[in-house]
């Protein structure tokens, strides 16, 4: 696979945990950064997640394939005018709602260079500093509608993912964000519901310090997600969210009137529903 | 620390976990097994959890030190009874709850050989095979009521709970059921509660499977928990659990409030409040 001069702009988690493995694998011959914060550009310098800093203006003279790994909302604005200015470069995105992005640029003329891609891995950490080696590695990644992109593009896009160990599937966006709706969104919105539940109720800190459980650090680790991700994701993907935290309520409810009603045997059904679970997550 | 004769009631995850802790400490002269299924006494002793496998009603004859590590329901049926037959050993239990149990003995004549501890780990296994080493290191355990127990009994619990590295926390049984509501019973039940929504929602048992991320694990890892030890548990803790579940719907609608009036400003201080849990969880 031959190198490419890669832009990355979005030098945070994703995009440099990105670039660590991208600079391991040798698929670079140049890592370049944008970001919109100086002080992450001075990080991904510093940590060498990339060679050299840019701006927006000439990415697309400096490089020949441009990740976007920055807020969804984010993606939405940049995408179309770095279209405009692409000749024979590839663009991918790796945002985690798809229908609004791949609608966005659905009719432009250079829709073939763009690859929409959802690696499905990431922590509740945001930055360079948080950028770990091998994130990627044996994980998931969807590519949306992929008959809309050109046989070049997606074939250097496919060999990227599968040389820093991502195993590929393959949906339209409507279907992923769907998907995506219930195997991750609705989680951070249990997590951060579940912090506000706990900082309400609990107003002695050094009690839920002392007594918290690897069970409750793993149902709150979320909770520590950054907002400026977040809110876009739930902003684009608003209708299969509700819809999927609709269905949450109704079965919290179901536990509570369980508790109510002193119902001890639907809860024990309720809870081995839950364990069905187990054929899903080992 | 003088080795005593130490029975283990319950021979599982707690229980077994415990007695592989408690043998590599030296503490036990001989440990005694005790466990309502032949098949989890089979397995304890070819782990080598315990050296010998005794009854409920010969324990108390065998064993200086007895630990009960059952679900809780079955604690309160066997304690009184216990501690009928007790002269001067030492009777503990590890229940996840405490008001009942401490409750149900508080005006027995034995009721000094008994101490109270909740230690705060736990997996969402469960049996003698999940039993793993070192489980307690670092962790803390809650004794609650200390002032009802012997002034020995409570010297030789505190001195073990030291020896396998758990730091100790003294609690009244009300305080300790109101925390652990908090901080570990509502964790389950909106982790059972998110796998049943996922369960129902996502009929597609390959797509949760490929694109379920490490962030649905860990929020839906506590729904694999065993039903016979946690209906017991809200049983129990019911007032103080429907306290918090009830906030914890409260909060959720405020993110589906914000969802439906796409108010994004209101849901970005939702998710910031919801990190201020950074402060407690590293």
């Amino acid at each position: 696979m031959e190198r490419k001069k890669i832009a990355i702009i979005g030098t945070g988690l994703i995009g440099g945990s990105l670039a660590l493995q991208l600079n391991e694998k040798g698929l670079a011959s140049k890592l370049i950064g944008v970001d919109a914060s100086p002080e992450n550009e001075r990080v991904a310098l510093e940590r060498g997640l990339v060679d050299e800093i840019t701006s927006i203006a000439e990415v697309t003279e400096k490089a020949e394939v441009i990740i976007l790994s920055i807020p969804v909302d984010q993606i939405v604005i940049l995408l179309p005018g770095l279209l405009d200015k692409v000749t024979d470069q590839i663009v991918i995105d790796l945002g985690s709602t798809k229908s609004q992005l791949t609608g966005s640029v659905q009719s432009h003329p250079k829709r073939g260079r763009y690859v929409a891609a959802h690696p499905m891995w990431g922590t509740e950490y945001s930055g360079p500093a948080a950028a770990v080696h091998g994130a990627f590695e044996n994980k998931a990644v969807i590519l949306c509608n992929v008959e809309e992109s050109d046989a070049d593009a997606l074939e250097w896009t496919k060999n990227m993912f599968s040389r820093i160990g991502m195993h590929q599937l393959y949906m339209d966006a409507q279907a992923h964000d769907l998907h995506a709706a219930y195997v991750s969104h609705i989680s951070h919105i249990t997590s951060f519901a579940l912090a506000n539940t706990v900082l309400e109720k609990e107003r002695e800190d050094n009690a839920i310090f002392e007594l918290a459980s690897a069970g409750f650090e793993s149902t709150v680790r979320l909770a520590k997600s950054n907002p400026k991700m977040w809110v876009p994701v739930f902003k684009q993907n608003r209708e299969n969210v509700l819809d999927v935290l609709n269905e949450h309520i109704s079965q919290l409810r179901k536990f509570k009137s369980c508790l109510e009603k002193e119902n001890w045997e639907y809860l024990e059904e309720l809870i081995n529903d839950a364990n069905k679970i187990r054929r899903i997550i080992k």
